[in-house]
Formats: structure tokens, C-alpha cells, sequence
């Protein structure tokens, strides 16, 4: 099982570089393209992506839309990390082992960058004609601007900017994560099973929604975690900001161990939800989650 | 005929500024929604969502389905004059007479309150339900992802930030101003039409699209022409920028009597369009591009 997971979401992620390569492209204006291209290919652990397609394999879902959507969820996630590395915000050096895409581009490129990978991640799961049906692109779409906007990643995002220095409480830190990072997470497996061909029976949506939710969480918990006990080579990132900008965390809130059985507890709902949807295929969906909360960088 | 102009003018930018305000809620974490309010409402001439209702007007277009593009267009016309006034793109403190976004709520914020406006755009245009049919949704939202990304206005902004202190040929200034400001002011006057209910017959789309392309430019050498005859109070923005920023414009390349001659050779190009269209009620769209030709703002 597990190497059976391991071989599919090796071949997903690279169906998904694949797609992604294909779409950002290079033949754009004054360099735009090879700043999108920097920040959208080659990168990262494309688990937004998988959650669509796992999502969607539960469901049986549409294949061309679910690649566009894993794509477009990645090419948010692509735009979020470009704007919170700008100076004004994290002001980072380093992103995935590399420079970001200001420091390697410039702030104002960066900022373009940015911007016009959000409008593609919606070009993305609007296209001509009819091989996606126009009902299911606008559903999908309509669940992507949701989560990014100021009611999910952004307002997350606004919440972490007034939170810097200040003591939250559980469910202030709680209720930011759940935008900030938690929407887009949410939103990936709510497109996966956007993409069923059929009405999903309302419970079975529900059951995935609430696993979104948990794994959702979980991955925050964890990424908080990890920001303690990794270092900056594992994660690729800068280890030890939250602390050093003051920022609060699941680990400065409730303690190390603490944190690490909160994700135990999330995963757990997790797996929980999925057994009660009444869906056969959710053996990616459990393998994710899994992989997810004992991921190590 | 003029003071009818005027009148519906007035009380379609009031139906804008209606909608605007009821749907860039101010209930949005951390003072986001603030942001976005001072950025979105209450300014501005409301061209672009005067283009869109024209064109929806002109084809007996969907009513609700023409007020959500408008405003659409008009949210994502504000976010991108949230983060081209920003500190690393143009660096400007005031517009519409007021202190820029930046200047106001910080940069930080005034970077996520853009990005939220562009997710909310994406919102207003795919609502819940049936009210819009989806089909209608997808078209309306395909249209502004092109016109607002990498190929469209963020692209133009890319040669705008390349051009600085460069000498452009002329074609080379209008493929900028084409996907600079070109391409939103085109998508809003495709917009209204992809309200159409019916479909459009072909002739009557192509005039509408040469119609907005013809517009779109003549826009912008006008907004050149202003930037040196007009000053600040009148523009509400500052005056002479472009030259002291070494910006190539119409009136850099060709002197102020020949780009005052290609305005209204393009308003001359835009009216020919409309009496080709085969439409009978393009009198909104007329007035409309013979008043942004011979603006004195």
C-alpha cells in the first residue's frame, strides 16, 4: 500500500509539472514569464494538487478538470508564497532551497508575478469550449476565489499580519490558520469532489469537506512543528522565523508535545470523516493525510 | 440626447457604486476589508463598468449578469492601482485626491487588500444559483482571467516596468498600452456583450471587440495627452509623472498635436465599428467613447 501510494503520487506530481510547464508559459512580456515560471515550476511537495486528485479519484471524478483544478490550486499556492516573501510581508531570502522570486527577479516583477499567476489559475479551470462542461468550470472556479480572497487565504494572511507580537488565544490562532492556509487545503479537496461527474450524495461531500477541514488544520499544526525541530536545509526554507518575528504558533501556545497530539487528534478526525462517506476510493485521500501530519520537512 | 447621456450615466454609476458597496463587505479579518473598501468605493469615473452596461444595453443583455461584470471589472481595475501606486511600481501617494492604499494601511496590507480584490472580482462573477446560468458565469470569468493576467494588464505593466528611460517604437508603445490598460477596457466592452442572451451573430461580436479595441487605445493617449496639459487637483492623481518618471508615452513619441490628431482618428475607427456592428442600441457606447476621448480629466 504504501508503495503503491508512493509510485501514484510520484506519477500524479509529475503529471501535474507536466501540465503546470505546459501553462505557465515562457512567451510573455518582458520577463514576466520566467519569474512565473521560477515561482509555479520545479517545486514544492504539490500536496494541494494531490488532495484535487485524490479527492477526485474518490469520486470518480472528471479527469481534465481535475488536473486543471490541481493545477489552478497550485498556482495559487505559487502567488500566496511570491507575496508573503515580499519585504513588506515576511521579507524571506530563501524558498524551496533557492532564492525568491524577488530577490532573484526584483520586488516589482515579483509583484506582477504574483498577480498574474492568480489570474491564470482561474484561466486555468475556464477554458474554451465544451471539454470541461461550463457548469463544473464555474463551480470550481467559484470554490477558488472563495478561498484565496478576504474571506479565506488573504483575510488569513491580514489576521497574521495584526497578530505578529500579540498573544492569541486557541481559537484566534485556530480561526487564522483555518484561512490562511486551511481554505486552500479545504478548497482542494472540495474541487477534487467538484469534479464527480454525478451529484455526490450530500453526506459524502459533507464526509470530505470535514476531512479538508481536519487535514487541513493538521497541516498547519505540523507545518508550526516543524519550525522548531527542523532545519533550514530539510525544510528549504528559513527554520526558526515564527519565533524570531514573534509570531504564534501551535508549539508557542501549547508546548512541543502538546502540538505534535493535536495533529495526532486532527488526523485522526480525518481518517474518521472518510470512513463515514460512504466512498470506496479514499485509500489516496488516507495515505495523504497520513503522509501529511508525519511528514519530517 | 447628451443630457440623456449624463442622466444614465449617473444612475448606472450609482447601481456600481451600490453594488460595490454591498459586495466588498467590510466584515473581513484585521482591517482587510477596510482596505478594500478605501480602494474599491466611492472614486473613480467608473468607466470600464460603464463599458460593460453599455455593451450589455446594446444586445439586450442579462441584467444581474451585467451589473456583477461591471463591477468586476471595476475591482479589478482598483487592485491594480493598489499595487502599481506601491512603493517597488510607481511609488505614488495620491489618488483620486487621496492618500494611495499604501500610504494609508501599509504596504502589507495595501498588497493583500489588491490581491483580494482580484479573488473577489472572480466572486462577484460566479455567484451561487442559478440567477446567472453557469455557462454565462465561465464565459464572463474566462474573458477577465485573460484580460487580467500575463497576457492581458499585468503583462503590460511587465514592458511598462521594462520601458523606463527606453526609446519604444510606436508599435512597440501600443502593444504596452494594449495589454496595459488595452486589455480590461476591451474585455469590459466583450463582457457586456457575453451578457447577450442569445447568441450574438458573429459580425455584431467582431464590431463590439474592434469597437473596445479602438477605445481601449484612444483611452490611453488620451491619459498621456492629460498627463501633461491637465494638473494633479484636476486629475485627482499627480500630474506629470510620467515624464519625470522618463516613461515613454503617445506624447513623448509623436508631440502632443499628432497624438490630439490619433485620439480621434481611434474614435473616428471606434463610431465605424458600432455603425458595423448591425446593432441598434449603441448609442450608450458612442456617447460613451466620445466622452472619454474628449475628456478634460
Amino acid at each position: 500500500m504504501a508503495a503503491d501510494f508512493a509510485s501514484w503520487s510520484l506519477g500524479q506530481r509529475g503529471r501535474v509539472e507536466s501540465a503546470l510547464a505546459a501553462g505557465v508559459s515562457s512567451d510573455v512580456p518582458a520577463g514576466l514569464g520566467d519569474a512565473m515560471r521560477y515561482a509555479a515550476l520545479g517545486g514544492g511537495k504539490r500536496l494541494r494538487a494531490l488532495l484535487v486528485l485524490a479527492a477526485a479519484e474518490a469520486v470518480h471524478g472528471h479527469a481534465d478538470a481535475a488536473l486543471r483544478a490541481a493545477c489552478a490550486v497550485e498556482l495559487i499556492h505559487a502567488y500566496s508564497l511570491v507575496h508573503d516573501d515580499l519585504p513588506c510581508m515576511d521579507n524571506d531570502v530563501l524558498r524551496r532551497g533557492k532564492p525568491t522570486v524577488h530577490v532573484q527577479f526584483g520586488e516589482a516583477q515579483a509583484l506582477l508575478a504574483g498577480d498574474a499567476l492568480q489570474a491564470l489559475a482561474f484561466e486555468c479551470l475556464l477554458p474554451d469550449g465544451d471539454a470541461v462542461p461550463a457548469a463544473m468550470q464555474a463551480a470550481l472556479a467559484r470554490r477558488l476565489a472563495r478561498a484565496s480572497g478576504a474571506q479565506g487565504m488573504a483575510g488569513g494572511q491580514a489576521i497574521d499580519l495584526a497578530s505578529v507580537g500579540k498573544p492569541l488565544t486557541e481559537p484566534q490562532l485556530r480561526h487564522m490558520h483555518e484561512l490562511k492556509t486551511g481554505a486552500l487545503l479545504q478548497a482542494s479537496v472540495d474541487m477534487g469532489a467538484a469534479c464527480a461527474l454525478d451529484p455526490l450524495p450530500a453526506p459524502a461531500g459533507a464526509a470530505l469537506h470535514d476531512f479538508g477541514a481536519a487535514v487541513g488544520l493538521a497541516f498547519q499544526v505540523v507545518d508550526d512543528i516543524l519550525d522548531v525541530t527542523a532545519d533550514s536545509a530539510a525544510l528549504g526554507k528559513t527554520a526558526g522565523k515564527d519565533a524570531l518575528a514573534d509570531k504564534p504558533t501551535y508549539v508557542s501556545l501549547l508546548g512541543l508535545a502538546p502540538a505534535r497530539a493535536l495533529a495526532q487528534r486532527l488526523l485522526a478526525q480525518a481518517l474518521a470523516a472518510l470512513d463515514a462517506s460512504g466512498l470506496a476510493d479514499t485509500a489516496r485521500l488516507r495515505a495523504l493525510a497520513e503522509q501529511l501530519v508525519n511528514r519530517t520537512h
